[in-house]
């Protein structure tokens, strides 16, 4: 994947950071199954269910850990 | 998702900020899966089943984490 | 959920600091499903569950991380 | 369960570190089913099963970040 | 495995970290099964299933975690 | 388990420090299947699972992030 998709881990508040991480999470998807048709075809299956859309938190979950620390808890 | 939902990661309390956390846990599945109606849906499913439920628990202390550590664990 | 049922994350030591974690753990799930009936209908599915048990040990493994940062390791 | 079974997450060495991890680790799954025969009779199923087994790796791995952190990483 | 694949935690920039987060997700597989054939042949198995993909993230973003620290989250 | 199998979580260099995350990742399964023969048997399940694979490289990730951080990420 030669395309540049993220340049710093630093963002303007809160919720940039909580939206970066989703992107984070996307993109280790995107890596082991770079086709988006494969990866569409399988967005009824995780999104409609629990336990598919409970560890997709949990590795935002973990991603936002890495960016909020990136950015020091957005404390002023 | 263009509603601001967050805007700080700091908390006046302990419990405050454990809710924090439970609200973060459930931005990633809403990102996720963002119709209401669907995970109306699957209420039951995971609410009536323990792996589901402790698989939760663990998102939001993953969560709790870094709401924990912006705060400084509310120390005085 | 309007009681207060935290008040501090510092324990006096550090088993009393493992409970809190417990604690804290059980919470997760109590804020997703609120039901004392429906909770105590699945006890006997995961407390006789292995892996359900290891994935509890693992949730309170989370949040004793936390509770043991936020006490500094109860080093004198 | 009022019996003390922890006084101090120090110990002497990394391996003694370790199996204190292990400890911790079971003691989450204690509390959750504290009947020791239960316990017992779930032996074979999660000793023989390489799934729980390597959750049950994971556990002691979380536990061991926080028993290491604790002891500074037993650097002299 | 005798041959030398990292040298280094510590990369250019945020992407190259990521990246390398994704090697080091990549060879805790490889240790484990360090058959080229038997991994190629499970393939289509992961790359075609939502909750593996999801998983390979959350491992993903665990070794990112490291990576981010080890590079101060490639602050100036 | 009398044997001394660890002395030190520091090491020489990053991928030797991997190479002890494995270690310490095994051991967790060791000690709570001590038998090498039960052990071999599980062997071609696991391997053999993308599943297993996925987690327990999360397993060596987990470990990895101690063995970094005792190595203060092997900066010089």
């Amino acid at each position: 994947m030669s395309d540049q998709w993220i340049e710093s881990l630093l963002t303007d508040d809160v919720q940039q950071g909580y939206e970066l991480a989703i992107k984070l999470s996307r993109m280790g998807v995107k890596y082991t199954q770079p086709s988006d048709a494969e990866r569409q075809k399988m967005r009824p299956e995780y999104a409609g269910n629990a336990s598919d859309l409970i560890a997709s938190s949990h590795v935002i979950a973990t991603n936002f850990q890495t960016v909020a620390a990136a950015n020091n808890y957005w404390k002023k």
